[in-house]
């Protein structure tokens, strides 16, 4: 039976599926069969595999024949446990169809509620429970179908879907608030207005018979796959386009037939902050998608939920023997799935059905406490609790500046404090107001710290929300939409926020009196759901106060605290080492604080920028002689020394690895004629003689011109100079008794000679000043692979080399042939068409990229079984590209100084997923 | 004992070595124990092997202790056969000390004769055989001692070296002309005068003891290994530099005794147009460095080498039982030998002493002509015969162009013909005089023709000789360092033109009554050795006559019939396929004359230059929509489409490659200001707002940006418009009964999506074309290979390419990081400093872009066994890349048309050589 593959049927306590078979089911499929094994009240309903998503994606939107007989049967059984009939007038069984694919895209698809209704059936379901009801569930019923099967949407210039603006329109006009206010009447009036929008938008009606509304609603689900915010989500999250989606199908249970009913969702434990409690809302007399949608404001589920002095009822206090038998499932799910749950509940009458439990979204802070309140309640071991945390997410968070007391207080002080909402996304941001995604995106191109402010977010805001530093929502609680998008981006949130008032049309926002125009600063305390006039100074995060500014104790701070825990989890794990790029012994002394074990490069150029030392530069690359060169290499000698004695003594006695001159020397020069004038009056030369200089250093395509190991061979005193600076700083570092351990790096090796070549020079320079210092310092001399040809010819390289750094961004550059400068002229289309799913440039290309690195670590170590391999570019600070350089078998990755910690949990994490794999 | 493998000793008919042992005892070294060995009268000696050169260079300039004992013994051998004692003023025994390197590197290195004397020593030789030839031996020890040794050397505003400068002096002084005029009385005064100029310019005396002034002689060869013209000429030759020299150590026998001695060179078969007669020159009473330094014009060996009304006496003529004795030399070893040699002999009283034999240099047109008279007098095979030919120096010979018979009739009727000289390199060249070869260089940098017109060459001139069109010299023979070395270069030149009169210090040449200044334009004839005043038209080479322009038969033409049969032995051993890149119907038709079987590389953004079509490329490129550009493409579409039936026509059967537009679009626009405004006002757009869109389409690093297939994928009507003409076009000729192959090429692919797209659109396009036409035409699509990460996921890439065409130059580019364009900043430094030995953008890098292309081979062989590979970069013209091609086992190379012919040769010879290797 060829069916038996496409459809899992789950009820009464027995299911097809469980929650292994997530590919094959979908996320929710899955948790719905496994929860159905573990004898909770789940409505009966069956599950369409992802595998029919293919067949009917490939062939042309139709299903295979034997289909239909084994969905017959599969209802057939629902009906008999609901004692209801899908499509019989006289009992009907209604049914959802969901969505579900095997990775979460939250509120990224299409659902379809009440399915199973025509004007004949709700008649029927009108006497089988009551009219009002009938017509509610009817009215959602023809907007969803509207919307998701038939595609009606609202249009660019309404901003809101025209069945909304019906619902608007007659609330408005009957002067009531909520939905639950309607009458059975206005209901019956919505859903004619309903289908006179779609006949008069689509030029077409929905069928009448319940299979052929079934059929079509699972094929929107299925289609649903491919739209654009799915696919726009997918790249933002890097999820594999071939997944597909299953569709749940499920018995209707109602949530909002009359006041004994609600529909809710909830954290098993706080999703913001991570409290070990039940966390959520509810909506009396409402459907599920009343929540999630953030149309109304919810209700909170427990007392402890409430803010002081808050009067709305919680459903611990209105319905106490349910808000118990919820309590009850949470402890069967958390000991069931060992993790934190984001269930969806609806209870009819007396009766609590669960519709979907999975694991939750948190923020990085949550992350941190769930994970090691799990270990300490032995629910979990340290080594599951590190693979719990994203590093780039969760543990970024933990670093991210929070708003300084004082200053926050010093703005409630001055009454800047304008409103408050729900603390959907924890951290401190500032930023200019704008109200739309495409304004973000428009204004982030600028360089503008910005916080997306909307009546509240959906699917198609996500890229807005991406590059916002904040987000603030007028409605919707903790489970809205932005909130679920920010937390798991990691962004400062605050939803729900009663008090604004949004004019799309004006962009304006008022809140109380005041009103603010688009560009004005607004600042949220993502901790407490405070939204404050202005800008508001920030200062480190807890960690950063502990370990950098040692201005607060590890005992005063918690969530250092948890971020120690972790750190030494992940480090007991870790193999490969962290060190970290630094030019200046600032960087080196931070990183050194966040476990850094030595510098992996510094790039000394960025020396050269320092003070007006820029003009003995420009003296030394205009000097036409090498005498010239030499007298203003002279000046910069003692300078360049000074740097490295304090590099050297925040290292101590890790490496401390520092790169000869890479950059082209034009690089160095002005090129505006301005400047230019400036600059041939100080170094007394006429100006046009000056642009004939500069010009002549000008490249066609630099980046492949005349730099690196080549600069060196030919003006070897720039090498000699810097050697001598590097070991005359060792040497005074050394005198104070401490063993420095100074490494040599030549960049842009291609050539086995020109290593060979410069190794020489540089031991030349460095054993005589060791001479005429008496001392003994072991030093390494080795080279950056960062060309193609450095991995082919490695093991004749190697021979001159104690030691490889892979510059990955060179390294990729040559590889694709991409220019990263120019790389954005078609790098967007690019991911649009999915030519490329990771910029390569921010994610290491394992195939192309790591394929070189694997050949010159192999041809290396068959010259130089001990070639000491490290990684210095700035994939050394991306987790997925230090899981690649851990299981390629480097000896460490070095990063900027604020990624260490996000590089040690990463090669950690690396470490217990290598150990994992069979 | 270990210096037996240092020593090697040879004479009375034995000898330690022999000929196959030239890595050990150089070419000299080897050559005369085989001598010896084959019983011909070789004045013994020893060779000191290339070992004790490496021992001596690299231990301080010593030598072992145990050498000095050795070489005693073998001195003790010669001083027996000899009947002269080293050393012994009453019966003295001199030797010559000679460089003798495995390759020959003629001229490049050092040599001293007459060494074993001082003022004691010199006085027994005048008694034991005359004063005059005593001290004449003396002071030309003297000067090469001082010379070579002690380093006496020309200085810069000198010219010439003292030594030779006190000759003229003393010659001008007596009136004389000849150094055979000289007295005894003369020379001794030289000796002195030659002892004063040493002591004078170094500070000390040349050793007493003959044994210490072998080992100082000895060492200094061993030195000049690495001087800086033996460095130069290994570079332009692609000698190894680890080879090392030999040492020749001979008893000395005298052509300069009395007039009853002589000394000669010959080459065994005339090495200018390689007639099947020995070819040579002798001097009375002189020793063989008078021959080759060109010093004094030497007189012929044979009748048939005189011209019309010669009167000089030839050797034949004076001393036939001694010519007799050379021509049965003569026919032992090229019997031997199997190939053309070019001797050196000394006669001494009656006796005939040979000095030296070796294979000889020769001019393309003679290589042709022995290798092919060879095989018909069945000496060698014609798989030997392509296996002389160099691909590249001879065979281009006789593909250059010669003078218009007709124009130079009208010169010489003119009376330009300025003078006659021996024709020492054949072809013709016109171009502007410069006297030095510092000169040379410095015009040639600006892309002047420049002909190097010099008293004499020395190894100094080499660069200079190389980047000039012909070589003109007053002194020397056809066997003099400028005819050597020219014909080594395939230069025209003409030698020993005695009409010459140079004057260096005022840049004027006279001849007769013509002045000639630094500038002027001269031509050379090098077939008969005549200069003509003012340019001379060339027309076509015979080859390039009877296949190209059809004007000339083959039985007129005897240097065709000779190409005709050495391109037909290589091709039949040939494997690999030899194609074209050509963008004209021009270009194509020659190519195919020539042999090509398909064409590699259409560039078709070569045809956007032509007439007015460039206005709708550049109207393309500035619209800002898809529609504006598709008005322009659609000008533009049938110009292509015609340019393509004329590609096809063409090529008949064969495979044409089209490549789709490759270079970044802002190549095609105006960058300065002046014709911006042109384009604007052209256009109808105001410049600044031109200008605007010129800068917006700069890259940093164009090479590495927004070109190729990137172009194509971000506007794909830019691929749809090629594809369709050609398709279009295929159709056309298709339809005249042909059966066209057209196959689309796809640049600068990296990723496997981006060719799975293209081929997507590809196909479509053109199946669409064949359907609206009714016709079925096979139709190939791949890519270009020609970034590293094509190479590491060429597997990938294989499942959407029917053929890979190697892009060699990109690769290069990519591989190496190196900027075709920027790489004149350090190349020259990089050769100077022997980083690299090859241009690699000349000659293909066998392990960094060669190991790249192996693995996409074998890579892309893996997933589509069938795969079709070629290569076209410049690179498929160079006949050690196409060596390397036919091992890593590709279909075919592509090059120019005008390489086609060293391709296919190369092709031969890589297919010989590959079957020779065990």
């Amino acid at each position: 039976m060829v069916s038996k593959k496409y459809v899992y049927f789950f009820g009464g306590g027995e299911a097809d599926g469980d929650a292994s078979m997530k590919a094959l089911l979908g996320g929710k499929g899955a948790n719905l069969a496994e929860m159905t094994r573990l004898k909770l009240p789940v409505p009966p309903g069956f599950t369409i595999s992802t595998d029919m998503c293919h067949y009917y994606l490939k062939n042309n939107h139709t299903y295979p024949d034997d289909l239909r007989p084994r969905v017959d049967e599969v209802l057939a059984r629902m009906e008999k446990i609901m004692g209801r009939r899908f499509g019989d007038p006289s009992s009907p069984m209604l049914v959802s169809v969901r969505s579900g694919a095997p990775v979460s895209m939250p509120g990224m698809m299409d659902t379809v509620l009440n399915l199973g209704l025509n004007d004949v059936i709700v008649e029927g379901l009108a006497k089988q429970t009551n009219a009002r009801f009938a017509y509610d569930a009817y009215r959602r019923f023809l907007k969803m179908y509207g919307d998701v099967v038939l595609g009606v949407k609202a249009e660019q210039h309404e901003g809101i879907d025209p069945f909304e603006k019906a619902i608007d329109r007659l609330k408005h006009a009957r002067g009531i608030q909520q939905d639950t206010e309607m009458s059975t009447e206005d209901l019956q009036q919505l859903c004619v207005e309903f289908r006179s929008i779609i006949r008069t938008r689509t030029g077409q009606d929905i069928p009448e018979d319940p299979r052929a509304q079934l059929r079509q609603a699972a094929g929107a689900v299925f289609g649903s796959w491919n739209n654009p915010r799915a696919v726009s989500y997918r790249q933002l999250n890097r999820i594999a386009h071939d997944l597909g989606t299953a569709v749940n199908i499920q018995a209707m249970v109602y949530g909002n037939m009359n006041d004994d009913c609600a529909t809710g969702v909830a954290f098993t434990r706080d999703s913001s902050l991570g409290d070990n409690a039940l966390h959520g809302e509810f909506l009396n007399n409402a459907q599920g998608e009343d929540v999630v949608a953030g149309t109304r404001t919810p209700m909170p589920l427990s007392k402890h939920q409430k803010a002081e002095g808050e009067t709305v009822l919680s459903l611990e206090e209105m319905k106490p023997a349910l808000y118990a038998e919820l309590l009850r499932i949470r402890d069967v799910l958390e000991k069931h799935y060992r993790d934190m749950q984001d269930i969806e509940f609806t209870i009819q009458g007396g009766q609590l059905w669960m519709l979907q439990t999975r694991t939750g979204k948190r923020t990085g802070i949550a992350a941190a406490r769930i994970a090691v309140d799990m270990v300490e309640e032995g629910l979990i071991t340290p080594q599951e609790a590190v693979l719990r945390i994203d590093p780039e997410r969760h543990l970024q968070q933990l670093l991210q500046p929070i708003f300084d007391p004082a200053e926050k207080k010093k703005a409630e002080t001055a009454g800047r404090l304008l409103a408050r909402g729900l603390a959907a996304g924890p951290g401190a941001a500032s930023g200019m107001i704008v109200f739309s995604a495409e304004e973000a995106e428009e204004m982030a191109k600028y360089g503008h710290e910005i916080l997306l402010v909307r009546i509240e977010t959906s699917p198609e805001d996500i890229r807005g929300m991406a590059v916002s530093k904040g987000i603030l929502t007028a409605r919707g609680g903790a489970t809205s939409h932005a909130a679920l998008v920010a937390r798991q981006m990691g962004k400062v949130c605050v939803s729900g926020c009663q008090a604004l008032e949004l004019d799309y049309s004006t962009k304006q926002l008022r809140i109380k009196d005041r009103i603010l125009k688009q560009g004005d600063w607004l600042s949220l305390d993502g901790f407490e759901g405070k939204v404050y006039d202005g800008k508001i100074k920030t200062k480190a995060s807890e960690v950063v106060q502990v370990l950098l500014e040692k201005s607060l104790r590890p005992e005063d701070a918690p969530l250092y605290r948890l971020y120690e825990k972790l750190m030494r989890w992940a480090s007991e794990a870790r193999r490969l080492e962290v060190w970290t790029n630094a030019d200046q012994p600032e960087q080196a002394v931070a990183a050194v604080a966040f476990g850094a074990q030595g510098i992996g490069l510094c790039r000394t150029e960025h020396m050269f920028f320092e003070g007006d030392r820029i003009d003995s530069v420009r003296e030394m690359i205009l000097a036409t002689d090498r005498a010239g060169r030499e007298a203003a290499l002279a000046k910069l000698a003692p300078l360049q020394e000074e740097d490295f004695v304090g590099l050297f003594r925040a290292l101590g006695e890790r490496k401390v690895t520092i790169r000869l001159l890479d950059p082209p020397l034009h690089e160095f020069l002005p090129h505006e004629p301005k400047q230019v004038a400036e600059l041939a009056e100080k170094i007394g030369c006429r100006p046009e003689r000056l642009k004939q200089l500069v010009d002549a250093l000008h490249e066609s395509n630099p980046m492949l011109g005349h730099r690196g190991c080549r600069l060196l061979l030919t003006y070897p005193e720039i090498a000699e100079m810097q050697v001598a600076a590097v070991m005359r700083a060792a040497c005074r570092i050394a005198k104070e008794g401490v063993k420095v351990l100074p490494a040599i790096m030549i960049p842009l090796v291609g050539i086995e000679e020109e290593l060979a070549s410069l190794r020489v020079l540089t031991c030349r320079v460095a054993d005589q000043i060791l001479q005429d210092e008496g001392l003994s310092i072991k030093y390494h001399v080795g080279t950056m692979i960062e060309l193609p040809r450095a991995c082919m010819v490695a093991d004749a390289i190697a021979r001159h080399a104690d030691f490889f750094s892979f510059g990955t961004n060179d390294l990729t550059q040559t590889t694709y042939g991409f220019s990263r400068d120019d790389i954005g002229k078609f790098l967007p289309a690019y991911i649009e068409q999915r030519l490329l799913t990771d910029d390569p440039f921010q994610t290491l290309d394992p195939k192309g990229v790591g394929g070189l690195m694997k050949i010159a670590l192999e041809k290396g170590r068959s010259t130089r079984p001990d070639l000491h391999l490290g990684i210095c570019g700035e994939h050394g600070g991306d987790p997925r590209s230090v899981q690649f350089c851990h299981n390629l078998g480097l000896h460490y990755v070095s990063c900027s100084p604020y990624r260490v910690p996000i590089a040690l949990m990463a090669a950690g994490q690396a470490a217990l997923q290598k150990a994992q794999q069979p």
